[in-house]
């Protein structure tokens, strides 16, 4: 009925030029009708009910939302299955058939809408589509440690295809956040502490998800457009707390937060969230400088920003009322709101002058744009092929093993010889909830690998005790552990944290988690201030380590904690995803090389925050009851074989070094190219990451790595600039690497 | 013979205008001997040796310095008295006649310059004159506690004329660095973490130093030019690490670094000391829109800019030379530099065209002006009155009593029941020397009160034990301490750190102190990661409390540590002076009222760094294993009785309170005004200081208290703001304060 009455109307040609068909549907809708696709104000679970026999029925709400303003702008997670949504495939009220349930909110969306708009359907894929039988990813901390942009590019195709199938459109990501505090309990959802790995992961998760279109052009049916979270700066909170203030200046700012959304926005992302935070006094979600003065007119963006959830009311702690706080938004370059009161009063706004309506109409042009773009008014209802899940597993299982990270290794305990007898032991021996990460939906039962069960599929000898609990001081369990690891030849310890949301979780009206469950230590909301494991682990540690069996430590964990070095081997996987536990096995056993690489610096105490390695430059000698320097260096990691680099050379505009296998098993180097500022007009940090490459080799081979400058450089520093290159192992090991010869940056404007 | 040749020179007419006198002696000036006034290469105890008959004779030193630039443009530290200069009365080789010395050198300087220009002694005042037998006032955050600026006036006054009266000209006093990280050892520099109180006191130092004299006239022969320390955001760097990095924005930068400044330039500074540490990448000795567009143009700043010692050589790390660094500062802004070698090259620079003449005449102008201000080509060689040490004495006590927090007091544990028997213990209990704090000459044996020399004066019964040191783990002093707690009514346990630097303490390049000698914990280059005292002070405490036996704590520091507030009474005197012991036994036994208030909050650990009172208002809960709040905070501080706020009102620009003490004792109350914004353009801080008052009572009376509102608020928030006041004794009791009513700021410009 809605497509008869509209058929022969411009904005329904499908060969038409978007930008065409935009004006056209713009011109016909009324003020009600624009405000309402900037709204985003339900949750999509409560769109919906299961019925007894396993279908659906919509509910009064959606009804009423739909009616509200003549259609729905776009409706978040209606697909999303966890504690929080209620969807939860254990108690069987599950969501399982996504596709279903989209095509019928989605008709009833374009039946009720007077110019048949579809909605978008917007959807949580951090580390893989946050639905039932979603395949889950390692989190961003351990793509960060994988260092693999073009493995993580397949795994977020894959992720796309996924939600395109299940009938979603849009993915939000994280994927700006810098971690500078490892308190932040989202540590775990940032590439790390660096803004050049960061930016080539989130170039990869562009590609992988948008694929490698026209910019502005549709996208692929297993495709979907990204919102990459959360512009600007909210890695650099004080105190690692969540959604606190962050003090940074402009040029930290520029240096290390927006790098990652420059890469992206370059990238052709289709979206960007403004964040929660405010940076030196402008809330990100009312600061018209940074949406649309360098987002747009700087770096050219021409796509959707939508703001996090409820962060435009939060805006009324400024301006005194919601309704200035929805003008205040719109204003200042947000499109799409989220759950937010402030977005459905747009029409009042705008009659009382608050924002012009042209200033809406650019909005809604951008909401419709990405509609068109997905080709929603030619196919409302299509799903993607669903793609192969053996393939996610693969992907997944790949990113894990990447991701595992050999921090030291006495003696060469690690891997395992043949014949061992192992005892395993630690509260995160037999577990894969706890592999996962926040922002995840629960796993079918039976779903993933942990550490145990891959051990003992390779039939290694291995005897099991738990020890203790993640969290608490219960040391019942240690006798227990003792004896296990006395009687073995090499106690393998596997601790760490866990970011799992036991069904029952508590949320406040903001949907942050507020009521933390037992076990959960780490995710949003989770902050932590001491960075320490439960008690009980740490008499673990202890008491194995002083049985005299050599002990492998293994870390699973969302956020760097503070624990001693003290075992003879220390391993780091962060959470490595539901087959984590296969992929730590491969590497203990040898089956598989270490080649993650840490991309945060570990501190030796919550006391000495903040540690990074591209710190500034300054003469600064420590403190005098600790070292300012981290435990652990950022982009260190251990291979089973050792390397030897030679000095780098400057060769045109490429640094190219030798690297040689000086060990006795082929293993993969990941060499790390750093910067120097020699002289600048600014403050110089010690090193600035400019390159990485992996590099595979045999026994006794030796290859060239080259590192191509060219526009890297002039984007990362001014011309006059005199810089040198050093390639090593590790940020520390740059420290007293041999130099190339220094240069002066060209006289060319940067980027 | 010198001054006969120049005798008839316009700039030796005592009777012509400043800027005449200047404009004549610079036109008569070689390029060289301009360089030369901008310098302040040598340390001043290097200037002299002390002779067997207890005079003193001139190095070949200071007659090369003299000689290079035919005069000396500044002489650092010549009346220095401590273990980094060398000078220290138990030895005997003391300078105690600073002003014969002053006397000799001076005249040497002058008859080796061309045109009779003398030299400026600039000497380390920071609280209370470095020479020997300077009378010592508490440190500055003791100052902070103490909300009294009228007697912290009268202090300064005095330190200036004991200064002036030993032949020394300029004061260097640590003033602007606000305490935002207690790790940082010169925490005990600043007067706290609160903008206005910092403001409010920097008014009363320059106001007492330099006397209320008209903008740019003579200084009074008791009265001396300040350098204010550290131009600018010192107290914000990256970790409380000393000289670090701070990556502030410029809003953080003005709301909070800045303001102590601005008040000081406006009362009249003569000088400010450009800082070692970058803001957001500019370092401050570089930084000409900090020190010339802010500084001058802004503030119409139009005194002296002394540079950090060896900051200027500093900046050969981005301009790749020394003799580029001293151009770079010299436009920046930087008139006088203190021992780099960048600035003698200034003659060279100007030749090379790497800096202007013109920008050297202005600065070479600055630093004659305060020559001519300071009468020293009329009378280069005298010195003023010593002023009675007595009154010194007087001042010191009355600050450090002033200083004294009560921040709880079970049960009325204090004050000190007549009759009781007291077991004074700990290794704060009978020591001087760490009552002191930073930057203080070495004092001689028997000057100063300890609190166990104190409490014995009364006559009352205490029993003394240390219990053990200030460092270490040493617990075989503890039993005897248990001995005497368990025999006595009352435990008083004095704990702390110390920043005294004993003789034989090395320095490195650059005069940081780098080897800490045992018992230092705090000061500069001692920054302390996990905030806490020695190990064994914290088994003390704990064992006392265990005795049953009614505990006080008195803790004696120079920043915050973490103790554990588990004794019946808390109560921290900061560094309180020599007189220290004098104020805190008064305290417990109630011949004085506890009046101190936090000018900092105090953590509850290192972990959950940074708290503040102000800072942004953020949704945020606090972490899972910490709160985010401090133990006590800004401006906590119990009385012995206790008051009633009534609620405030506004009252045409006042806001009144009535209070009214409800308890059975006289004492004083500091009412604290806190402003808080309502409706604003950024984001808002929960609350900030805009006036205190402290108001004596009689048991029963009720006074008014008034805040006339009026300039500081123009100054503190833009027009259109809509704020409220609460008046209330401490940030914390401000959170749930009634406020007045709200009201828009008016449409008047900001200052």
């Amino acid at each position: 009925m809605t497509a008869t009455r509209q058929g022969t109307h411009l904005y329904r040609d499908p060969t038409a030029p978007v930008d065409d068909r935009v004006r056209d549907l713009l011109a016909r809708m009324t003020l009600r009708e624009k405000a309402g696709q900037l709204n985003q104000r339900m949750y999509g679970w409560d769109a919906y009910r299961c019925t007894p026999d396993g279908g659906f029925e919509l509910t009064d709400a959606l009804h009423a939302e739909t009616e509200r303003f003549a259609g729905l702008g776009a409706l978040y997670g209606l697909l999303r299955a966890d504690a929080w949504s209620g969807v939860d495939h254990v108690t069987g009220s599950g969501a399982g058939d996504g596709a279903e349930l989209a095509h019928l909110v989605q008709r009833h969306v374009v039946e009720h809408s007077r110019l048949g708009i579809p909605t978008l359907f917007v959807e949580e894929v951090p580390h893989g589509h946050m639905a039932l039988d979603g395949t889950v990813l390692p989190v961003n901390l351990a793509v960060g440690a994988g260092w693999d942009p073009g493995l993580y590019e397949r795994a977020a195709a894959h992720a796309a295809a996924e939600l395109r199938a299940r009938g979603g459109h849009v993915a939000l990501v994280s994927a700006l956040d810098i971690a500078r505090d490892p308190r932040w309990g989202r540590t775990e959802e940032c590439f790390g502490e660096d803004p050049y790995l960061a930016a080539r992961l989130t170039e990869a998760l562009v590609r992988g998800m948008q694929g490698e279109r026209e910019p502005g052009g549709p996208f692929a049916p297993d495709k979907a457009p990204v919102v990459l979270k959360h512009f600007a700066g909210q890695g650099a909170t004080v105190g690692g707390r969540n959604s606190a203030e962050s003090e940074l200046g402009c040029r930290e700012l520029h240096e290390i937060h927006l790098p990652a959304a420059h890469a992206g926005v370059r990238a052709g992302a289709a979206a960007v969230m403004a964040a929660y935070n405010e940076v030196d006094g402008m809330p990100c979600c009312g600061n018209r400088a940074l949406l649309t003065g360098l987002l747009r007119h700087r770096w050219g963006f021409d796509g959707l920003v939508m703001a996090d959830g409820l962060a435009v009311d939060r805006l009324a702690r400024v301006t005194g009322d919601k309704v200035s706080a929805g003008a205040l938004a719109l204003d200042a370059g947000v499109d799409l709101s989220l759950w937010d009161e402030g977005f459905t009063h747009l029409e009042e706004a705008v009659e009382q002058g608050l924002v012009s309506e042209e200033a809406l109409d650019q909005a809604v042009g951008r909401v419709l744009r990405l509609k068109f773009r997905l080709g929603l008014f030619e196919q409302p209802y299509s799903a993607g092929a669903f793609p192969d899940p053996a393939v996610g597993r693969e992907l997944s299982t790949a990113l894990a093993r990447a991701a595992v990270t050999l921090l030291h290794n006495d003696h060469g305990v690690l891997p395992v010889s043949t014949g061992s007898r192992i005892a395993l032991l630690g509260p995160h021996a037999d577990t894969v909830a706890h592999q996962l990460g926040d922002y995840t939906a629960p796993q079918r039962p039976g779903t993933g690998t942990s550490v145990l069960d891959a051990l003992r599929r390779t039939g290694i000898d291995v005897r099991h005790a738990q020890g203790c609990a993640l969290t608490g001081a219960d040391l019942s369990g240690i006798p227990e552990a003792i004896a296990e690891a006395a009687a073995s030849d090499l106690a393998v310890l596997v601790l760490g944290g866990s970011s799992a949301r036991t069904p029952g979780t508590e949320f406040d009206a903001n949907g942050a988690a507020r009521t933390v469950v037992s076990e959960m230590t780490c995710g949003e909301g989770v902050d932590l201030a001491g960075l320490r494991l439960g008690d009980a682990q740490y008499a673990l540690l202890d008491a194995v380590v002083a049985t005299g069996t050599p002990t492998v430590v293994v870390l699973i964990q969302g956020r760097p904690h503070v624990v001693p070095d003290t075992a003879a081997a220390l391993l780091t996987a962060w959470y490595p995803g539901p087959w984590g536990g296969e992929a730590i096995a491969d590497v203990l056993l040898g089956l598989a090389e270490p080649v993650g690489r840490l991309p945060v610096s570990l501190p030796r105490s919550a006391a000495q925050l903040p540690v990074h390695y591209n710190h500034k430059e300054t003469e600064y000698g420590g403190y005098v009851d600790d070292s300012a320097e981290p435990l652990h260096s950022f982009g260190h990691g251990l291979s089973y074989t050792s390397f030897a680099y030679g000095p780098p050379r400057l060769s045109g505009h490429t640094v190219e070094a030798d690297l040689t296998n000086t060990g006795r098993r082929r293993g993969r180097s990941v060499a790390q190219l750093y910067l120097r500022r020699l002289r600048a007009t600014v403050w110089p940090r010690t090193l600035e990451l400019h390159g990485f490459r992996a590099v595979d080799l045999a026994p006794g081979e030796t290859r060239t790595v080259a590192f191509p400058l060219g526009a890297d450089l002039r984007t990362a520093v001014p011309p006059g600039t005199v810089v040198e290159f050093r390639v090593a192992e590790s940020a520390r090991a740059a420290l007293t690497a041999v130099p190339t010869q220094s240069f002066t940056a060209p006289e060319e404007t940067p980027l």
